[in-house]
């Protein structure tokens, strides 16, 4: 018998009348000759409410007690959803992360797995058993309750498939992967398949459909993933190893991110070390810095733009006003109206001629573009917002996405 | 440093503000040198609103997963109270029953507590932190979360404070034990004392102020109880083993329970293999019987009165029709509108004549009694639910309670 483990998130099994839909599936899965596992998000809006009852004492919580008190949440769901289905006729355990044998590092709020105790799941199954177990969580060495951060209940069930050595199937409100954003280019296509790495530089640029991390875990024990909707009839996604001679389009995906400004510092010091404090400090600030670009040096000085979090803008003005007592020649600029826009496809490790393409369809069309950066299977660039939906429209075009 | 364990109910954490007013309790209890161990209930309904969401998946859900269900109230609560205490800058850490090291036998929504592995609590206590512990709720030896029925916490703070040598203080909505019920007789006195055998007579008797299962696990290991009011300032009771030379009140308090009805059985074959039976068969049925009378033998026959729950009275109908089909000279009455009222005091230990004092007090006022049961601590009689404030009044005044 074949083992599967699916993932039902928070809009799932918003509602009993959901949770026991949800039942059911499992139940249609298990008559399929399936062994089951299902792993549960919380209810609806639960954990917004739980960590607004911790804003209540304190705008920054104890992440220990914090993870203890969200855990509750996908607690809750799995226990709910354990009883529908015995209510149903059919025998099933929910398990807690710390009872599914889920051990992680102390790192409260976003703890990483270390290891799964995987012995309670499999002898559960064995005994003909539909394992739920509560997402998002587990426990460290010491046994305190952990929670995985962002996207935490994706990892938890792509985890426990990688133990298993089973796919993994990712229900969710989405129909699956796009090639780009719907809401803004219409016609963009579901994608059948999309490799891991494919979906990880997505992931990273804010497709949201699923974290970067599960992704990661999935292609590092080669756990096929599936995502697509909960209503057991429209097709989704596969995520997975693309076989090397499967013909792949150049351009997969095109993503865009509306959350950075960029910032341009003018007249620095071209001083590698100079520069690298400059960085060195905006690392320490916890900063997250991308698309660095740096002019070629005039007269021992450079120009070094980057593109940052929009939240960060008061400390770089700070840091920046901090420098100019030494050198008052330096000048800031930040631009807040920026996009960042990026086009990801494994075939760009073989086919040349992407970032050309895209340049032209730039200037065919009156996009100005400040920063580009590249890796082997991704370009991103840096445009005003206000020509995001023509760029979008253009590159789609081009490339049939 | 003494040690004290304390407990809040569900009224006494109900919100994120009194969250915070306890905090302030325990940091007040700290800083008068104390190390300090709380145990929460729920807040406020929450165990019911989760009981209403089992209840509309199964009018009987799986009790495994009730009890991981209905145990989270409790740790939110504690998360919650511990985020509190170190948001005003005292070290604290929340536990679960399971953290806590809190096992238990596996008879879920019921389980009793069979051990409590106090260490990591005690090491948390000498790091200087305020311990907070989710009441009502164990482990299992398998890792199953059970809870531990009716008044689960009172019995989770008084365990611990056994375990840790300690006295126990619960804090609840009532300023303590009254001698009788002041809704009923509003000048009845609240007791400064109470022996463990009178408060456990009491609240087996219907006095709901705590359960008597936390009082005979505090005779057990002499554990001194204090109840009062969660303000800080109203002097509460204490419940603890009182000093034979110390001078008793003859009745220490006056409880009554409308809850059961009385059944009568007329012409009862007089054998006792048959009566057995019937109440045999009465005890598989759970129906839980109490006062038993039973009138002398006239030609063979007897009659047969006993009380029991108001609930159980279609059971009971249907088993006398039973064996009515062999002895049709059976008859049975059922009365509802009647009364429990009982007397308690260890002072009846040394002192007699107290039956007879009632039964004048019931000639002088034409209060009508149909049963009477004792222990040795405790007179009950069955009398008519109207006659109920005349006899706890009329009571009250000659004991002077």
């Amino acid at each position: 018998m074949s083992i599967i483990v699916q993932k039902y998130g928070g809009t799932s099994v918003a509602t009993i009348d959901k949770i026991k839909s949800v039942a059911k599936l499992l139940i249609e899965r298990k008559e399929a000759k399936y062994k089951v596992v299902a792993v549960v998000s919380a209810m609806g809006n639960t954990t917004d409410k739980l960590i607004g009852m911790a804003n209540e004492i304190s705008k920054n919580p104890s992440k220990r007690e914090l993870d203890m008190l969200i855990s509750t949440g996908e607690q809750i769901t799995s226990s709910l959803l354990a009883m529908a289905l015995k209510e149903m006729g059919h025998d099933s355990i929910a398990l807690t992360g710390f009872q599914a044998g889920i051990v992680t590092g102390n790192q409260h709020t976003k703890a990483p797995i270390l290891d799964i105790h995987i012995d309670r799941i499999r002898r559960s199954l064995d005994q003909g058993k539909i394992v739920i177990v509560a997402g998002f969580q587990g426990v460290d060495e010491y046994g305190n309750i952990t929670t995985l951060g962002r996207g935490g209940s994706d990892t938890t069930a792509v985890a426990l498939a990688a133990k298993l050595e089973c796919p993994c199937e990712i229900y969710t409100d989405v129909k699956g992967i796009y090639s780009t954003d719907p809401a803004i280019y219409p016609d963009a296509k579901k994608l059948d398949y999309i490799s891991y790495e494919e979906m990880m530089e997505m992931a990273s640029l804010g497709a949201k459909v699923i974290e970067t991390r599960a992704v990661e875990m999935g292609k590092k024990y080669s756990v096929p993933i599936y995502i697509a909707l909960n209503d057991g009839k429209t097709s989704g996604t596969y995520i997975k190893e693309l076989d090397e001679f499967m013909e792949t389009k150049v351009i997969t995906g095109l993503t865009t991110n509306d959350d950075d400004l960029m910032v341009t510092i003018n007249n620095v010091l071209y001083d590698p070390k100079y520069i690298y404090d400059i960085f060195h400090r905006l690392s320490s600030m916890d900063i997250n810095i991308d698309m660095i670009s740096q002019t070629a040096p005039v007269g021992g000085y450079v120009n070094i733009s980057f593109t940052a979090p929009k939240d960060s803008k008061d400390s770089i003005n700070k840091l920046v006003g901090e420098l100019r007592i030494t050198a008052r020649e330096m000048k800031i600029d930040i631009q807040e109206d920026i996009t960042k826009i990026s086009v990801v496809g494994l075939g760009m490790k073989t086919q040349s001629g992407v970032a050309s393409r895209i340049f032209k369809i730039f200037a065919d069309n009156d996009i100005e573009f400040k920063q580009v950066t590249t890796s082997e299977i991704r370009i991103s660039y840096t445009i005003n917002t206000k020509d995001k939906e023509k760029a979008i429209l253009k590159i789609a075009e081009e490339f049939n996405l």
